[in-house]
């Protein structure tokens, strides 16, 4: 065995060895070709995952590597003493497996060649590292190698990497020309702050380049096939993979098993942290990003994945739907010694609508969900294009190749569930597709039906050799192929992406499910106008809070009069809905008499609730024949943020269809000066109205805002107040006689027209 | 029997009768509930359908409104000899039947009383109608009745329509104080032209009123249902009935029969005519109409129809797929003695696609379908919501009434099919319907599965009693019901709906199908970007026509130079992609350099084809860094449909989302005046450009194009020349040398940009 590489005993054997194992390895190693060494140092090398996955990612990689002149050796390390830890890793290299097509004859033989280049050492201190590093050196020298670069695979808690990123940074770099690689396995923090902090300390010590962030995800096959699928069938999908034909795109992970064991980590992190900002998020940005020309360049795959995450429209807490299996704050009592009437808000379930504002994808909803304690285990990424075909043939002699009729989607199957290994499927009636040779066509189960259609359906591929995540991502690791990791910037922008939904979310209390097969419908959930909402109702009674507010449904709609003038009152929705119903009606009206009709508006993030009502609810409005104004804006350019025209075209305009001539923004940039007095910029926006509207003779403005005279000769105006901070003013207001030059508002008094206020009950009530 | 009715034979029998008739109905007929004599002129009483549905109909009638003391006469007319007529009449009568629930000796009973009340007379001059109204009085007066109404359902060919109109105009008009009631069958012309001549000329004899245009379609029972069903359930359809919901709308009427025997009508017709322009057309308009708050006002309902119409964007070539049953030519040719090599081009089935231009159904396709010898006779509207639920369950354990995951549609089951009765289908998953009384619901056979589910996942009703629409017709004519009748208004608008297509449909050849269930695929379709097309390529070869002209295969893309700049020369379709796709990489340039990219398009109609390219084809276009500006602009207002910036609205702006302020119309049409010299809006569009592009000293120019000076000062120009009306002025362009003010593209030479000609092949080869 070659425990002793950096041990310097026994040099004769390690010759020797050497040499046996090029021979053993098929013949095919010869001298000419060696590629120098590598070692890989796997930190952690005793605990969970170094056990069940990495010790046999790494004998995958030599036995994939080896034969092709490289040269290893692999440094298991770990806190534990030495021959404890020895006695560990000798049992776990034991347990090693080889592919099935190996005789178990040669998978001993293996076997023995992989354990004698392992070894395992403890490492503590900076000394430890400067050892090992002086160790690997005089290995390299002495068998008359060079040395191609080193591997620190840090399988330990978050809270030792700065340490130990310390001490390899300091005593345990390659020499010059050899190249290092740290591979990190989350979490990457827990929220974007705290994972700037942590990419800052790393930053101090690692290169861009040589750090490797593992999401195991981008190593399962189906997820790992997603970019080569599209590249090799780029010219069926150039059509398909875009607005016009996706009706949508799930992706999915469903897990059977609940957080019992592990409340202490998962309290902390919740499914969202978990599951959603890193392998559902990077399973997204596979799917919607640009494709480039060449995918095998790392570098245009990491930046396209980067431009994903720019055209993500901002999660609002509507975009999420959250549970919490009914067992789960009884585990955390449990685990966590909490008091007993601790509730926790984690979410073990969550539903999340994505979408994205870009050409490709604007309109596409991407449904991201994931859970513990559900029905099944299973993920899968399914993209399910628009059905636009009209069948004239009677359904029950639809043909699956040929019918138009039937469900169109492609489906990578991440693994588990009914089917049981990863596959790509693709629906016989889009086209038949290209995957590499390592996948073949298979069949699955008589009867099995998927995604509401029998299997046979389907262009149904699976890989010939399954292979465990790890092993994947460690081979890329050594390839250096980067695109398969979470670059600083990718980490930092997902979780951009996701802070400010999780800290709206912080207070959310999720709806609790029984777990397993009786969550029935509970979970199913449905998205209108962006926001999500669970498909049935919580049927449990919610326990009311203290004290008696009123609720909406205790209320009429008031109406009574508000500086002797008509006021609607009612709760902000109502009162809402309401207005936009009288303005409606308004402009009917106004285009039945005269075929036009002006609506002004004010700006500010009072009306956005009503820019969006009238935009979603009023399907029969006249907007073909409806000029919009503003009543005020602010001083600077359109696009600005600030601009109150911003939140018109954002709430309305992009929802409506106006000809672009009936909008007229106010021309507060004119001559790319921003209200210049002497661009009489209110003077012709007055004479522009007066036009269109009515007959004037109303001076120049030096304000931009709609003059009292103006306002004064509209048909009907409506002053809309709500809010609970309002309720001061309308005190002030109500009792102020006709001062407008103190109080604009006094001096709003049609001269023939109707004005109405309408106020919500936090206003008019306090 | 009453034959004698206006014979004014038997007076006293009649009376006698007449009473008898009283007492028999149920005893629920008392003397002062008299409203008055009805007489029902029936002409073309002795053709087919007077024999299997009018006089059904009539007696029908009599059996449920002579019960609400109304008297009757019916009259069958024909141009047949009396001796003649009266005995196919009396055979017809003979052969009436009872509704299901009458016993057959009643039945006897009530046939003998209508037989009485029933007579033939033979109607030819105008001197026959003046008698028939002469004997309707006499008996009136006889009787001590007074006259109610007269009905005249015209069931004759059309070319007899104008006589039959003057003769009862003149003639057979009842005195003052009763109406008036005349019924026509379609056809209602061939086109909009003729639709409008038939309409003047009725229009002369008649009132709009007392015109009732039957489409028979609207007395089926589940068409007959729809608005009653959206009136009745207009709490739960709210939500749902709108673009946000609706994912498309089917409308289609499928039969088993071909048009043997029927080709002299059938060859001047197809299917447009014959069954879209009419019954799919009205069915449509009760699905998209806006629900009037009183669906029994005729008046409102015809009015919101009628505004249908209104928002119904104009059909193209591309909005059709059509096909002809392969044996259809030969029938033609047999039955109308064409000779051997006669190709008929008439369609026997056509899909179309129809969107409406309004914000309740923007964007929401409404496909409809007919055709002759298809593979099972049936009709139905379909509307069928969008799925927008994500079902956290497996899907083997989602339930009908609760997975928001499942389907969810509304069906108006017209009839035969696998269902075989009229029927309303409501997804289980949507809401329980509320239906009238005389609707049950039903379980249908078992295991039947319609529209992708099994039966019993809808809540399915069918009328108790199943009624011919003739019947329901003829009640509603009787109760002045018009808004189950085709107004003069509607009619037009329906043929100014799709006499354009019909026209430029005229010379396009057919897909041929064989016909039955072997018809396959061959004529599902689909559609994309506004356009239909065939599913499956059209596997037999086309004959190729005479002579030999380059097919668009033969050539390559030809690159070389005109007027010594870069020439890319290929068919239109291929050039405009080129073109859209340069445009495209020069904008991700400029926009990856300064942010920014600058676009000037020409108006006119050459370009649309490349809006069109780049509004549906270019996804990765970075249009939210993109300005839009004009070249030339005619001196007309924005929203002429003349103006070029119309056109660019059309087709490129309502499709991608530019900022407002990124679209910089010409401003042609300032203080109301255009093109003032005065008003400087040259310069001011100058002074735009320069101030977002680049500095500028370019003084004010008078015509609204933009200068060659700015022009030239461009990065790059395309110039774009397609169509053989193109070639002579091609040819003298390119050897005219720098004369701008003749010809000014030859002034195009920017100064330090690229000029790039783009001609298809018709424009640089004639």
């Amino acid at each position: 065995m070659l425990a002793e590489l950096c041990c310097k005993r026994r040099p004769g054997l390690w010759r020797m060895l050497a040499v046996a194992v090029f021979v053993a390895l098929l013949g095919c190693l010869r001298a000419q070709e060696l590629r120098g060494h590598v070692s890989i140092v796997l930190l952690g090398a005793t605990g969970d995952l170094a056990k069940k996955y990495l010790w046999q990612g790494l004998f995958q990689l030599y036995l994939e590597e080896a034969g092709k002149g490289h040269n290893f050796s692999f440094h298991g390390t770990a806190l534990t003493a030495t021959e404890q830890g020895q006695e560990v890793v000798a049992k776990v290299l034991e347990s090693l497996s080889c592919p099935k097509d190996v005789a178990p004859a040669r998978c001993a033989e293996l076997k023995d060649q992989f354990q004698r280049l392992s070894q395992y050492r403890q490492l503590k201190t900076t000394e430890d590292y400067a050892a090992l590093s002086k160790d690997i050196e005089a290995l390299v020298q002495r068998e008359g190698l060079w040395e191609a670069g080193r591997i620190f695979y840090f399988s330990v808690p978050p809270f030792a990497y700065t340490d130990i990123a310390r001490s390899i940074n300091s005593s345990c770099r390659p020499g010059p020309g050899a190249w290092l690689r740290v591979v990190l396995e989350k979490p990457f923090g827990h929220n974007h702050l705290s994972a700037q902090q942590l990419a800052t300390d790393l930053g101090s010590f690692f290169h861009e380049e040589e750090m490797y962030r593992v999401d195991h995800y981008l190593g399962k096959q189906a997820v790992a096939q997603i970019l080569p699928f599209r590249d090799q069938n780029r010219k069926a999908l150039d059509g398909l993979w875009n607005r016009h034909q996706v009706e949508r795109v799930e992706i999915v992970m469903k897990e059977t098993v609940d957080a019992e064991g592990r409340t202490s980590f998962y309290e902390e992190y919740g499914v969202i942290r978990d599951v959603l900002q890193n392998h559902l998020t990077e399973i997204l940005t596979l799917v919607a990003m640009e494709l480039p020309p060449d995918i095998s360049s790392s570098e245009d795959v990491l930046r396209h994945k980067l431009q994903v995450f720019q055209a993500l429209r901002g999660l609002r807490r509507g975009s999420a739907v959250l549970g919490q299996y009914q067992a789960y704050s009884e585990q955390v009592r449990r685990e966590l010694d909490k008091p007993a009437g601790f509730l926790s808000l984690t979410p073990t379930f969550a539903g999340i609508l994505v979408h994205l504002d870009n050409l490709r994808w604007e309109g596409v909803p991407f449904l991201l969900m994931s859970g513990k304690a559900l029905d099944e285990r299973m993920g899968y990424v399914r993209v399910l294009f628009k059905n636009r075909a009209c069948c004239a043939q009677s359904e029950q002699h639809w043909v699956a190749e040929q019918s138009a009729c039937l469900p169109r989607q492609i489906i990578f199957y991440i693994g588990h569930g009914a089917l049981g290994s990863p596959a790509v499927l693709v629906s016989r009636n889009l086209f038949r597709p290209t995957l590499p040779g390592s996948w073949e066509e298979v069949g699955g189960p008589p009867g099995l039906h998927l995604f509401g259609r029998p299997l046979s359906d389907f262009y149904a591929y699976s890989p010939v050799r399954e292979q465990d995540a790890y092993s994947v991502l460690i081979s890329r690791i050594f390839h250096g192929r980067k695109d398969s990791f979470i670059t600083t910037e990718n980490l930092l922008a997902s979780w951009a992406f996701w802070t400010p939904l999780l800290d709206s979310l912080a207070h959310e209390a999720p709806r609790l499910y029984p777990g397993g097969a009786e969550n029935g419908h509970l979970l199913d959930f449905e998205f209108s106008g962006g926001q999500l909402s669970f498909s049935v109702q919580q049927p449990e009674q919610l326990v009311p809070g203290p004290g008696s507010a009123p609720a909406p449904s205790d209320f009429q709609v008031l109406r009574s009069t508000y500086r002797d003038r008509p006021l609607v009152t009612a709760w902000p929705e109502e009162l809402i809905a309401k207005l936009a119903d009288d303005i409606e009606a308004a402009a009917m009206k106004a285009v039945r008499r005269s075929g036009q009709f002006h609506l002004a508006l004010s700006g500010g993030s009072s009306p956005v609730a009503l820019f969006q009502q009238l935009a979603m609810g009023h399907y029969a409005f006249p907007w073909a024949h409806t000029h919009l104004w503003l009543v005020d804006e602010r001083c600077v350019p359109l696009w600005d943020p600030e601009s109150n025209f911003q939140g018109l075209q954002t709430h309305l305009l992009q929802h409506v269809r106006l000809p672009h001539y009936h909008v007229h923004p106010m021309p507060v940039h004119l001559r790319q000066r921003l209200c210049a007095q002497e661009d009489q910029g209110a003077q012709a926006y007055a004479e522009e109205i007066s036009a269109l509207v009515a007959n004037s003779t109303s001076g120049p403005r030096r304000r931009m805002s709609l003059s009292l005279p103006l306002i004064n000769r509209a048909r009907r105006v409506a002053v809309l107040v709500m809010g609970r901070l309002k309720r001061e003013i309308t005190l002030l207001v109500s009792r102020v006689g006709h001062e407008p030059k103190k109080w604009p508002i006094s001096g709003v008094q049609p001269v023939s027209g109707q004005l109405v206020w309408y106020m919500d009950y936090e206003a008019f009530l306090g």
